[in-house]
Formats: structure tokens, sequence, C-alpha cells
């Protein structure tokens, strides 16, 4: 049952019988409803209906809200300062932690982790069992022996200049060993003059949304459907973002005008998971080609395609006219913080001054992936996870078709999630069941863009890359009792 | 022999005899003035008189300028073309390329890297044989094993989810081990809560002055003296640098009135190498109470003063109005991309929003040098460096002694470089004949702010901290033989 909370204008759900293992005890006591209402502030801390540092309204004028004792919003309140997810602070009342995990962490799969490093939550309820919001590979699964072996080749032979200041384009060893895989495993055209390494693909998108800027742009199109942290990274830039049509085609150029660029997922819309369609890579790269347009190619899983080989980069089309960026944080871990941006060369001089006069990304890890491409253990670490992933996809689908008959994964095999449509009027039940039952999920509403241009659609956004092996067909069960 | 080049404003210190090798050839012939037309050339791009990206005059006109044949000019051209240092653009004439090193990499040491990665110059003539531009350490004692073995600890203990999105404060391991490093070794109070990790120094200036600017300020007072990348990055960031008066007793901070902050070098002036007087800290951080004021405690080399235990560090005065900021740059390597800065509590959320929603330094390094510091290595590799560093400023100061009476080593015996006093007007024809000598090395106006409030004074900034041990007593060597 949803309650409106009209202090704040969100929608708490609210259990009314204040239990979530189905015994059926404590239906109306004060301890059901204080669980109830817990779960309910701390999910909407977790899922960003609540921003941090919000200023939470009195228990008083909550209770009267709910309709509950005051005693009850009193001790919710108390338990979950104790967690770490809000903070009271003398004389200015109770407000949503500064160290809740932030805004792209809840988008990037990691809702699960504590809200503050150091404050150890009294109790661990809070952390659901499973982790299915998208955007974070199976860290498990990082190579680390690999790795330090890589590491240990990269340093012991690097010229000692290697640890100075350094190019803001990134360590040339690591260009080098991109430009020649991405050439043979994405089909880019690429030199490593023309490459950029970055901080992640949001910090990539940072650097041409001030380049952007710099050359007099104000607006981006951008996807119905997408990332908020991306979004936001280019207002912060100076660019309003403007969603192009999203239709049973998916992503729609044709109303592309007069902006000076676009920002797309064509080889795996995400999170539709729909590849952009051929007649329509085409019209994208005509655009550009015919205004002098900028197709910003977000290439963040090219590399995990599961029922046939990768589409090749839209940058291959015409390198003159597309930035085609890509990562390390899906294909082995966001904790490297490294990223890569293939750059028209007209384009190079106003990014790497948007970096900075030197390199801002620390040349060790740079150093080391490029030995760990050129070695081979990249190559073979990615086949392994794209057998791993494409296991858990034919998991999930198989329980799908057993046991939520009228659930079905949209989308093409690909990446690390998948669109789970479902009936009409039931996608806010089905998050909040399932956070009843431990599981960390988002719905497709939070990834549509506030003026997107595509008809609502009631769906899950399934993220399979999170949890690791063992956790996996808990997992599938677990969501299989909360679909409708 | 200066003469000015009035097409682009710059004085080219052109050796009329050609030569720089003391056997009095080649005086008047083509061969010589081209070989000094591209050393001069050559120069004023290291220097940065000649911006990257500047487009040069046409060999006729330059060759009017100068009185010399026009052949001679596009030979010299066509040798910094083919060394990197200039590109030819058909149609569009010839370039100070790109790929050159840009202002900090020439501030900061890095002066001696060829232009670009890829194009081997065709002769090396150009790279110095001694690099003595301050800032970077001696690369070539990076402690690689000991990393390696940190490294191997940290990744093998890590829990996985370290290697996914992160607190944009940085790791908490490494803020734990910088919390008591910092108090120890120089007497911050920091809790890990209000420590921030960048990407350098100058990372965390630029997320600094972006908070403050986003507080309404539009100016900073500074030093006198300084580094230049630093003004253009607070300039960047929305805030116009006022420099302080610097006299005999150092950076006079009696001025600041209405400014929301300060930057300020307290331990060891960059470059003046003098501290901060007992007196004026003591005024600073009064007026930073006073006015609600801010303290930027740039404290990059700080562990390293050799005729006494380092003066602590004045954020321990008055944590809630002065920022510490330190960095693994100057003591293990500028390539780490490590720096931290110690915040005051009120204006850690503000800076934290600069940085972005997530981390946006590499975790691997970020455990390696937590794990690097609790082990103890960190001090080790601090004291040997102390060492090693001390012996090579009393190498300096002898040889001056015995070689160059009328020089004097100024300021305290302490981190990296030392400012050498020159005999009134002869600073540039000194660092000329530095660059005869293949020395890289800055004049002190190098590092002088444009509105400086300080008497002129003829200076070198010579860093000791570049050349490798067995390169110490050649380089002291070639400085003797041209100083006055």
């Amino acid at each position: 049952m949803a309650k409106s909370w009209a202090t704040l204008g969100v929608d708490l759900h609210l259990d009314p019988t204040g239990t979530q293992t189905g015994t059926g005890t404590g239906a109306s006591t004060g301890a059901g409803v204080r669980r109830g209402l817990t779960d309910a502030l701390r999910d909407a801390v977790r899922t960003g209906r609540l921003a941090p540092g919000t200023r939470l309204p009195s228990s008083r004028s909550l209770a009267a809200d709910l309709g509950i004792a005051r005693n009850t919003v009193a001790d919710a309140y108390a338990d979950l300062v104790a967690e770490g997810w809000l903070t009271a602070r003398q004389g200015s009342g109770t407000h949503v932690g500064m160290g809740v995990p932030p805004t792209p962490l809840r988008q990037w799969g990691s809702a699960v982790v504590p809200p503050t490093d150091t404050t150890r939550p009294r109790r661990l309820r809070s952390r659901p069992a499973y982790d299915l919001v998208p955007g974070t590979p199976d860290l498990a699964a990082f190579p680390r022996t690999e790795w330090l072996k890589a590491a240990r080749r990269a340093l012991t032979s690097a010229p000692y200049q290697a640890l100075g200041y350094g190019d803001p384009r990134g360590r040339i060893e690591l260009r080098t060993a991109l430009a020649a895989y991405l050439s043979r495993a994405r089909g880019v055209r690429a030199d490593p003059e023309h490459i950029l390494i970055s901080a992640g693909i949001s910090n990539g998108l940072r650097l041409i949304g001030t380049a952007l800027r710099a050359r007099g742009s104000r607006a981006i199109a951008v996807e119905s459907y997408g990332l908020t942290a991306h979004w936001q990274i280019l207002a912060e830039a100076g660019l309003r973002t403007r969603p192009l049509p999203f239709d049973q085609l998916g992503t729609n150029p044709a109303q592309l005008t007069d902006e000076l660029a676009v920002l797309l997922t064509p080889a795996h819309q995400f999170p539709m998971g729909v590849p952009l369609r051929h007649d329509r890579r085409s019209a994208v790269v005509d655009w550009a080609r015919r205004t002098g347009g900028l197709v910003l190619e977000d290439d963040y899983d090219g590399e995990f395609r599961y029922d046939r080989q990768p589409i090749g980069a839209l940058q291959g089309l015409d390198p003159n006219h597309v930035v085609y960026l890509g990562t390390a944080s899906k294909s082995l871990a966001p904790g490297l913080r490294l990223a890569w941006m293939v750059l028209p060369p007209s384009l190079m001089e106003e990014v790497a001054k948007a970096k900075g006069d030197i390199d801002t990304c620390g040349v060790l890890d740079q150093l080391t992936l490029a030995e760990f491409i050129t070695s081979g253990a990249y190559d073979r670490h990615v086949r392994a996870a794209r057998l791993r992933y494409r296991r858990r996809r034919d998991t999930l689908v198989d329980a799908l078709a057993q046991h939520a008959p009228d659930v079905h994964a949209t989308g093409i095999a690909a990446g690390f999630h998948a669109v789970l449509s479902l009936p009409p009027g039931t996608e806010q039940s089905v998050v909040q069941a399932a956070a009843w039952q431990g599981l960390a999920l988002h719905a497709l509403s939070f990834y549509r863009h506030e003026h997107a241009v595509a008809a609502p659609m009631d769906a899950l956004v399934v993220g399979y890359g999170t949890p690791p092996d063992h956790a996996w067909a808990g997992a599938v069960e677990a969501l299989c009792r909360v679909l409708p």
C-alpha cells in the first residue's frame, strides 16, 4: 500500500502488516510498523528518491502524515541514524546522510555498499542479499593474479621517465595497445595519437562536454533512456540534454537538427537492450556529415554479445564525426578508473585541454593494462567473462519461461543486463516486493529521461553481472518469487 | 646576443657564432646560424615562450626580422618539424606542435621528454644532458620492488567490492593510513572522514577552486612567486589570483582583506625556499578566523628538511580554516597521480561534489599506497630520499663556494631545489648559457606572478631532485661552468 508522504513529496511504500517473511505475525504492532517504515525510508534513500542532505520532517509531522504513533517514527529515525543512513545534528533535525552512496553508485550497481565506509551498520539487514542493479561486472572474477603479473612485467620494464608527469592523452604504451585492440575487436579506426585516456566514461563525457561548451554548444541530444549521471555531467558542463524519441525500433535519430552532438549507445542501448538499427546507424552518420555534428558513441559493453559476433563500432563508419568511448569498468573493474576515447583529430586538442596540462590518470595501471592487453590476457579474460555472463543470462531466461510466463526478457543477448517487461501498472509494486526480498534492482522508470519521448512501459532492469557465480541461482530464484 | 623577434614578440637568444662547443669554428656559416636558430626556437618552445599551437611567421618574414638567409630559416623549421617540435600543415603554415610537453611539464621538470611520445626525434641533441628544472623527484629511485610487494599484499587482501565504483573521497584504507601518517609526520589534525584523495595537488586545487567559485568567490590571494600552472587552474575555475607582497622576510600576509582564500607554501616557499615566519603564520591563521577565510596550505615537500625537524603544518593550528594539501608526487613519483587534502568539515561536501559522484582515482594504487604507508615502507623510502637529496644539496653548496663565489644558494636546506642568487642583470644570459651546455633549468622570473609585489631579483631555480645519482656530479660541474 503506497502512502503519500506529503511533507517530502515522495511515496513511501509501507507494508501495512509490517512483515516481509510471510509469517503473518506482528501484523499491526509497533515493531512491525517500525520495521516497515525503516525499510521504506532506507529504500527511498537507496534509490535516490530521498537525496543526500535532504532534511526529514519532524517525527511528529511524519507520524501525523502516516497516521502512526510518533514514537514509532522516532524509533525508526534512531535506527537509521545508527546504521548511518540518516544523520541527526543537534538543533538542526534529521537529514539524509552525505556518506550515503550518491547517484551513480545507486545507478551503477553499488547500492549494496554500506552507507559509509567507516560507519559499521549495527545490523546488516539493510544490505540486500542480491545486487541486481546493472553496471558493475562480477568483481569477484577480477583476474588478480594475472593483473599482478602484468603489473610486475610493466613496472619492471618501464623507463623511469614514465613515472614522471605525463601527456594528458595518457601513456603511449596503453594508447598503442588500445589502437590495435579496438581495431581488431570493435572495428574502430584509431591511431594512438588520437586516443585519450580518461578516468571512466563519465569522466570522458565531462571532458567532451567541457570542450563542446567551449565551442559554444548549449545543448546535446541524448536517448530517452539512459543514465541520469551522464545527463547530470553534461548539464554541469553547461549542456542541456534533449532526448530523441524511442520507439519499437529503438532510438530514432530523425529529429536530430542543429545540435552540435548526440550521445548514443549504438551497440546495445542502455538500458533498453536493443542495437541501433542499421538504417538509423547510417542516418546518424549522415546527419553528422551533413551538419558537422558529432556522435558520441558510448560502447560500454561492446565486447559482450552472445548471439552473434558483435556489430562493429559506429566510429568505423566515420572517424571524423564519431567519438568512440570504451571502458575497462565493464570488462575488468570500475575501480581501475580507466576508459578511453578515440577522438576525431579536430577535437583532440580541445578535449586534452579540458583534461588539463598533465595526465590525471595514474601511469602504473595504464602501463599494466597495456601489458595486459598486448600479452593476450585481456582477450582471455573477456572470453571467459563472456561465457560466464552468457550462462547467467540463459539461466535467467529459462527461469522466467518456467516461473514467470507473463514476464519477458526483451533486447538482444548481450552485455550484463536484461530488461524484463511487466504487466502494465505493476512496476513499482514489483520493485518494492523485490526490496522486501533483499533484491536490489531498478525499475525502468529510473532510467527514463524527464523529457523522454517514448511510450511508457512497465519493466525491470536486471543486472546479472554483479553477483558472484555462486550466488546467481539464488538471485534468480528470489527474483522469480517477486515477479507477477 | 638577444635578437627581438618582432613577429612573435619573443626574444630569441641567438648565439651569433652559432657554436656551443667552444671550438670557435663555423662562426658565421649558414650551418652555424641554422644550429643557433634551431636551438633558440627549441628553447623558446620548451620554456613556453612559444605556446603550443602558435603559428610561426613565414620563413621569409622571420629571415627578414633576423637578418639571415631565408633558406637558413626554412632549414631550421624543417629540422624542428622532423624532431616533432613544430608541425607543418599543408596550406596553413608552420605551428608549434601540440604534442610538445605543455606548461606544467616544463614547470615541473619534464622539459627533457621528447616532444611527443611517438615521434622519435631524428637527432637527440635537443635533449638536455642534465635536467635541473625543479618539481620531479629522482624517478630512478622509485622503490619498484617494494611497491610491487605492497601491491601484491594490497590486492590479495582487498575485498572484491573495493574494485567497484567508489566514494569520491577515495578509499578508506588510504584515508585512514594518511590520517595517522600526517598526524605523526606533519602535525596535521586529520580524521579519515575529512580527507579527500585527488589526482595530484593541481587536481586538488581545481576541485577547491570550483568549490570556492560556487560559494561566490571571484578572487584568491596567492604568493608573488609560485607555479603558473596553479594560477592557471584557479583562473580556469573562475578565480582571479592576487599576489601578496614578498619581502626579505618572505611572503607578507598583512594585506589580506576580503579574499575568501589564500594559497600559500608555508613550510618551504616555492620557489623562494624560505619558510613562512612564525609571526606571519599566526597572522594568516588570525586573518582566517577573523574573516572566515580559508588558507590553502600547499605542503608539497614538507617531509624534506635537512637542517632540523620539519616545522609542523599550519593546518595543525586551525583545522577549521586551513586546507592541507600533500602529495606522493615528490615523495614517490608524479606518475602515481595521488595527492590528498585534509579539509575543514564544512568544505568536504562541496569539494567532493566538485570531484563528482564517484571516485576518479584508481583504487589499486590507493590500496597499494595505504599498504606502503602502514607497512613502514613509506617512512623508509622518505628517510633514504632525504639523505640522498641532502647530499646533493651539500655537493651543490660546496661547489658554489669553490667555483662561483658570487653566487649564493638562498633559502633553507630543504626540499629538492635551491635558489641561486645572481649578480643583477645576468639572469637571462646565464639561463641561455646553461641551455648551450645542455642544462635545463629555469630563471626565477619564470615563477614570478605578472602582478608580483616583490623587488626584482636575478636568480636561478635549480632542482636537484631529478637527475639520477650517478649524474649529479656532472650536473653540478656543468652548472658551475655557466655561473658568473
